[in-house]
């Protein structure tokens, strides 16, 4: 069974209260980063799997993407998308990556933003990413980083006194499920190898374009916590081609 | 100044006691990971840089090198390979990687093991190494994985009683010189990030065909500290091609 966390009163109130969740693209501290590998939208047909709020769904259609298709498991999520991020050419679809069934070579683009980590079987999902891709098509996606999920807890090793020793990892080959915390929340993540997500790509057909760790960007130094960010890769961008 | 610590007295005694230096390649633990990604040797020249005691100069020769230049910096690896691992089609050469001077396009393999965490500067190296190589030429590296050099000391984090806890990582942006602990000799090591040796690669023109983080071979389980190397990520196994 998917855990679908975002529905869940709680996390969603907390989750709303975000900086990326308030200021959008913004506010998401890979988001610089991310911008530049994205492919050119206009007139492209595209995906965007786990798309949640719906920022990147928006940012495509202005940019000038002819046809957007946000999916997200969450129905809180797309009530929020719908609200703010909607635009003629986005359609947006409450059901999970897994469970989606889309024809061959109808999309140019393919985009998820920070939802992989979530999914718990990867190479069935990248088999249809190939599939569902026109030749030539691109594959750009962000997850968090296998350093960030391989413990589990996502939490610094601190000191007695509360002070941040560094960052853990354990359990690095064993992939799978982990109790991870987040905004105080009990949220089942996967971790996977960077040889599983990297090399899963190669083999089933796709050029990698872009690895890229983002570093936390100059302008956000002075949020609380971001320096410690240069301590630990917290996220893994990807960009790709269907060859 | 480069270090050269393998001609060293001390840590050479220690370094030639090691499994990996007594059993050759079967002793090494990403041996078979890394056998898997080897290109055909048949009829090629094949450069390996930071050659060591010359195994994988041996078994390119062994397997058909047409003329197999193997470099490293230290007199007394160079040395033991001169011994042990000689062939007639195989040169050794007592030169520091980054003072290598070879023709364009001469080469169609290049490799390295386990050498490029003790260079400095990894970008001027990989466009000579693109320089050397033909069109389609292969390139084929390991290194020790930047979650296992980003601290510094590469040792476990251990609780009172010395059990061990996880693996430490901090300063994961921070490039650059570590001063690390191996066979409790302090040798100087080179930390950089996993986008930077990736990425690198890709945008100096070479397009990745595996990446590999190799994991201890089941037949090596039973060698003391080996289980524990599910735990963390050592080595990071790279093989590509120049377009």
């Amino acid at each position: 069974m998917k855990e679908n966390k975002y529905d869940n009163e709680l996390f969603f109130a907390k989750y709303s209260q975000m900086e990326r969740s308030r200021k959008g693209l913004q506010g998401a501290g890979e988001w610089s980063a991310l911008k530049k590998i994205l492919p050119a939208f206009k007139g492209k047909k595209v995906l965007d799997l786990g798309c949640g709020y719906g920022w990147h769904c928006k940012y495509a259609a202005d940019n000038g993407a002819e046809y957007v298709l946000g999916t997200d498991i969450s129905h809180k999520m797309l009530e929020v998308a719908r609200q703010n991020n909607s635009d003629k050419n986005i359609e947006y679809k409450c059901i999970s990556m897994e469970d989606l069934i889309l024809p061959a070579d109808s999309f140019d683009i393919i985009l998820s933003s920070l939802a992989f980590h979530y999914v718990k079987d990867f190479e069935p999902l990248v088999e249809n990413i190939y599939k569902w891709l026109k030749i030539n098509g691109e594959f750009v996606f962000s997850a968090e980083h296998p350093v960030f999920t391989s413990y589990g807890s996502q939490d610094w090793y601190y000191d007695s006194e509360g002070n941040i020793l560094h960052f853990p990892v354990d359990n690095y080959y064993y992939e799978g499920k982990r109790d991870a915390v987040f905004l105080g929340e009990h949220v089942t993540k996967y971790h996977r190898t960077l040889t599983t997500y990297l090399n899963t790509l190669i083999q089933k057909g796709f050029e990698l374009q872009h690895i890229i760790e983002p570093q936390p960007p100059e302008e956000m130094m002075n949020i609380a916590g971001m320096k410690d960010e240069m301590r630990r890769p917290m996220m893994l961008l990807v960009s790709s081609v269907k060859k």
